[in-house]
């Protein structure tokens, strides 16, 4: 297994402001990402691109132990494969985030793409080493492949069509909600965070971005959310802005209005 | 005439690394800009955006008082009409950055498409405030109105024809050193920082970005480099990097390798 990672306790106070905070219908959704200087993900569609240092990867097992849920498009699911685990280290503890510490993995795929059988999220739950994943899908749940529906079923976990064509961020959130998990962390990829930078950016409470001093160059994969209305203004300004340098990456933490 | 900026000496000396160091050959450059976090300059062509704050806007006086040239595309100067002074406040002098001190404008015009007669840089020259304007096109200075090329030679400017299909950086920037220019600060647009950020990069000695915490939306003007070669790698990351929190922006100042 990886190594523990370990979060200064000085920047975790100065992310505190932006933590889950209670509410009665829908779950904390805090929306973060890591971006190149030319706002960019990653250097090609369905290719990983690890683009931020150690503290910044140590603050995102942070932001993992402070919320319930940790959500992912079917595009990161399948091109990263992601284990979705938090390996924070407590030094007040001294001890690894155990299983009642980890996040909930959810995986958001409105045509039905994943193909968890085998891969990390559902070896991780068989290990009783993280939760079992929620699978959210728009398409039938008779049109996915049994074997697919099996391995996330066999750990415990919930395959669940929310009919439509699209995925209603609403509808989903608030059956988050229903289904126990006050926050959710959203953690991309760009198709997912560009709705909600865009059409359901109502939904997200708090903002936290990595930048890492790099250009990707022109062909990658850019977060640049579509404009409302006639399309000539700014889509949105942060407010309660705070930048935390850390090694050489920096962290933009704020709300949206 | 517009405030007097103060730019607080401890903001200052975290800069100092990142200032001219003398060469023989060629003018330091400085490549310089003010960015969204969707990595946008402006919101459509043509288009002036102000993204950043008070703080940031005296760093760019304080840059420019610490520079011999100013250098701009026509684009810019089109679009802009910036008048390129520096207003820069010293609390030790107890006085505004005078003529001296001013750095000298620099149109970077390949096809002579600025109309510089009653701009804002030739105004400021024929008031004795800011120094005349040097203006480089390749094509031929026949082709260029003569009531324009008169405006800048009747201020004590330059109208300078490279020749050539397309601005050959290294030939300007040898050209400014002999000028007697040790430093030049590129503040922008799009196109001049994309090629100083590509092909012509070996002529940057630090760069200086200003981020907004703003996202323009897909349609403005974005600043993503050209890839070298198969296209396939990450185009360059900054060494010597250094986040400075500015209000609501960041500054981010490091050397390309």
């Amino acid at each position: 297994m990886a190594q523990p990672l370990v979060f200064p306790s000085t920047l975790q106070a100065s992310l505190k402001p932006y933590l889950p905070t209670p509410s009665d219908t829908r779950p904390h959704v805090t929306l973060t990402y890591a971006s190149s200087l030319d706002a960019q993900i990653s250097l090609a569609p369905g290719t990983q691109t690890v683009l931020s240092g150690l503290m910044s990867k140590a603050m995102t097992h942070y932001l993992r132990f402070e919320h319930d849920g940790i959500l992912i498009g079917a595009n990161t699911a399948i091109a990263d494969d992601p284990g979705l685990g938090c390996r924070l280290y407590s030094e007040e503890a001294g001890e690894v985030a155990g299983y009642d510490s980890q996040p909930r993995p959810v995986i958001v795929d409105g045509r039905g793409r994943w193909q968890p059988k085998g891969g990390r999220v559902v070896r991780t739950a068989a290990d009783g080493v993280g939760k079992a994943p929620w699978w959210f899908v728009c398409c039938e749940l008779s049109t996915l492949p049994q074997e697919h529906i099996d391995a996330v079923l066999s750990v415990g976990g919930k395959v669940v069509s929310l009919g439509g064509e699209r995925i209603q961020w609403e509808e989903l959130m608030g059956r988050l909600k229903k289904e126990g998990l006050d926050s959710v962390m959203v953690e991309g990829g760009a198709g997912v965070i560009g709705q909600l930078l865009g059409q359901a950016r109502h939904l997200v409470g708090s903002v936290i971005i990595t930048f890492a001093p790099v250009w990707l160059g022109r062909g990658g994969v850019e977060v640049i959310p579509d404009r409302n209305g006639d399309g000539k203004g700014e889509v949105g300004r942060l407010r309660d802005v705070k930048w935390l340098p850390m090694e050489e990456d920096v962290v933009l933490a704020g709300k949206l209005d």
